[in-house]
């Protein structure tokens, strides 16, 4: 990670972190990035569905995307936030949330060789839904004619993470009374849902029903 | 809700909604959005938190930040959206999530009234810890003139909605063979956290407690 003015926190510094292994952490954690671009002048965030491989962040749409075109052709921000709680404090200035975020600036490439691209996709749908790409049908020439694949350098990035409790001015401290403390956020995955129409004894894999283990308490 | 060029949906059609209830129940259900804004000429998106009052949604940040002297200054671009699940489908093309999306654009305003500031600021607490404001201590006036107060009108907005099983080419379903579904996702509040420094005998306020609800397994 290389600070440049962009990339450099200007509020809350000490929340900043500079260890590349917390850009990872937060970019592998998450399941979609707010992506920022220019078009016609004004800018636009979308959510976009990204996957990380060593220094590189793979996006990808369709050929026929305004949103992807302006990414290829200026500079980007993508910005992935996971919520962690709700922080309560004694005064209403001081509420806050707990989070980790990680803002990426960059201008993307688009790929253009076969084999980058659709390495570049397993990468994406892996991000998404870790195992399936080896058990589902692979894009086929016409999908990969429609698709654009755009690569994202992560030199430029900041990261801020909050955590722990209130930080409250020592009068309303002394002054009392009011609860403060955080409220915990977790994101969970429930039971899957079979689609209509598919087969009967088609049983659920193992890569999508380990996701669901948190989200089902030991004692049920 | 007035489509205007940049708020009309090119892409995926079929998930756009028009309904302005739409609109704002997505943003209610929201804890933070994605804010973007051009700042030395390229796009920065971070996530910020805001709240809603009618037509209006309200950012506030301090008059140092850069961020929102630009927000004050240009257009901004802001979105919201919750995850709802990762649709799993037979091929890797029509892998997807299950989503609800609000993008608003708007030349943000800022307010100068000290009573509208002060709502704005209720506004944002509220969003964030429902029932909150009343229990707390109210900014004084080194807080106000620390914080800047944005208004955003939510004339031109687009929301997207994803929701159901996956798409899938009639060949593939045909071939059969492949598990697809949908695995769901919640955000869940779990169990308050009381701050270290809490004068014991603060019990946790009903406005906390009845959040975590959706937590708890019925059958704990």
């Amino acid at each position: 990670m290389s600070p440049t003015p962009r990339s450099s926190l200007t509020r809350s510094k000490e929340r900043g972190r500079t260890d590349r292994a917390d850009l990872d952490a937060i970019l592998d954690a998450g399941l979609l990035c707010h992506l920022g671009v220019i078009l016609h002048g004004t800018p636009v965030v979308l959510p976009t569905i990204y996957g990380r491989d060593g220094d590189t962040l793979y996006l990808h749409g369709s050929t026929g995307s305004g949103n992807m075109r302006a990414a290829m052709t200026g500079d980007v921000s993508l910005t992935v936030t996971h919520v962690d709680g709700i922080v309560y404090a004694r005064s209403a200035m001081h509420f806050s949330m707990n989070y980790r975020s990680a803002v990426i600036h960059a201008r993307p490439t688009e790929l253009t060789d076969p084999d980058e691209r659709m390495h570049a996709l397993r990468i994406i749908v892996d991000q998404a839904a870790p195992g399936a790409w080896d058990a589902v049908r692979s894009p086929n020439k016409k999908e990969m004619a429609a698709t654009m694949v755009l690569a994202v350098d992560l030199t430029e990035a900041s990261v801020k993470v909050r955590t722990g409790g209130p930080r409250d001015d020592a009068e309303d401290i002394a002054t009392g009374g009011v609860w403060a403390g955080v409220l915990p956020i977790r994101q969970v995955f429930d039971a899957p849902i079979p689609s209509d129409d598919l087969d009967p004894g088609i049983e659920v894999p193992a890569h999508v029903l380990q996701r669901c283990s948190d989200a089902v308490p030991a004692a049920i």
